[in-house]
């Protein structure tokens, strides 16, 4: 099932309808950049509005496969993006609350001066593909759905930690299904936690909130990600994720913050 | 007037009521930094938990001094955090929406490990005191409510722009009011904008999104603050920043998505 049918909603009636397709998931939970897609793509009919801009997600509750409702309310309707919020709801309970603006990135203009670049990887042929084992459930079965390649020196599975709290790798969707910027939504949380390369006790880190801009439509071909903790402190840390195109442009950017294990 | 003063919150009977104070504008229209301070205690209030951990400001129309309510639903009460969202409504239009997680700073603990450190700057004596013109309406009015100290080198008023859209400086209240986690909401938007030391036309970057994680409470003392901006690109820019206590702590980051001058 492609990521466009597995994130696909019906907006013919308030609330909106989605499901939470099997195969999107960690250990049973459902991705969130996944979730994040649905409620995104419920958010953008409801706006009329084809983008997001900025998008904002508190996640709640982990999602297992089954239907899921969305009921985005239009918070303002100006002249270049509509602000909505949503609730992404469960069977039993709310799974994530979201707020985001949408637009048109077509529309959008203005002067251009970066000061990074996408990260140097090898090609993808020489990278480290993740790909799901479902007896040991790790790596997970989302993996499955994406063809991601982690760059040799953060690839903690085969070497070890690399001692850095970094993910680097490329990015595409199987079978030549095309990316666009809800795809984007997904990139910003499909990478391993950067805290498996941390010489730290290894754990999942559960999403507070994740915040992601979406800054261009993407050409096709590969997407070039680097996500990386500056942060880790007080019981919580930050994961920054910059999303690259084949032509060297960034097209989204995101933030999260997650909480560490306790001690 | 103090900040306290200034972002008090009447949470007796709901919608809560507040009232955005004179002199904390920039050409007359509220800093965005200090309407999402009064907007997060009404939100804590809501929540019964002391502290933002992570909140997102969608800003949809100016705030003028005068009367505004806040109608802070909770959307889930969870044993860390507890998540809101409200509106903070103006007499005529809603001035911002939210979405927050709030829990107790002082209760969480983890393990740490920090690969970066407070901007390196000349003492606040050495700094640049940004006083407000009234007469030139620039700095604007709400650089009074605050003792702010740019880096000599950002400094773009006295000298000239410095080429990169970088704003450092220190930042406390005056008459030693203290600084809590709704005063480094304010930290985190009270800065001139990045633009103004890129060579780029300047003009005002209106923001559409800003997000804030507030990593620990703040010692006593002067906060270090640094702001960045790597990306401005189709129209939009983020604006990373990272707010320092005196004992070199990271107390608070944030990033906000604002719109650049169209060509």
């Amino acid at each position: 099932m492609s990521f466009k049918i597995a994130t696909a909603v019906n907006s013919e009636q308030h609330p909106y309808t989605a499901a939470i397709a099997e195969g999107w998931d960690v250990v049973g939970n459902a991705n969130g950049g996944y979730l994040l897609a649905i409620g995104a793509r419920a958010m953008a009919a409801a706006a009329a509005r084809p983008h997001p801009i900025s998008i904002t997600a508190h996640y709640l509750s982990p999602g297992r496969p089954g239907p899921v409702t969305i009921d985005p309310q239009i918070v303002k309707a100006g002249r270049r993006l509509t602000t909505v919020r949503a609730t992404l709801q469960g069977a039993e309970k709310p799974l994530i609350e979201l707020l985001g603006s949408f637009g048109d990135l077509e529309s959008f203009e203005g002067p251009a001066r970066v000061d990074a670049s996408p990260p140097d990887m090898p090609p993808p042929e020489e990278c480290e593909r993740t790909i799901p084992d479902p007896e040991l459930g790790f790596p997970p079965a989302m993996m499955g759905r994406v063809d991601l390649r982690l760059h040799p020196d953060d690839a903690f599975l085969k070497g070890k930690p690399s001692g850095d709290p970094l993910m680097r790798g490329w990015l595409r969707f199987p079978d030549d299904e095309p990316m666009d910027p809800f795809g984007l939504l997904l990139a910003t949380d499909c990478f391993p936690p950067t805290i498996f390369n941390a010489n730290l006790p290894v754990a999942w880190t559960p999403t507070v909130e994740l915040t992601a801009h979406i800054r261009a439509i993407p050409e096709p071909g590969w997407l070039r990600c680097r996500f990386s903790t500056r942060f880790i402190s007080g019981g919580m840390m930050e994961e920054d994720g910059e999303v690259w195109d084949s032509t060297g442009r960034l097209v989204a950017q995101s933030r999260q913050l997650a909480l560490t294990p306790q001690a």
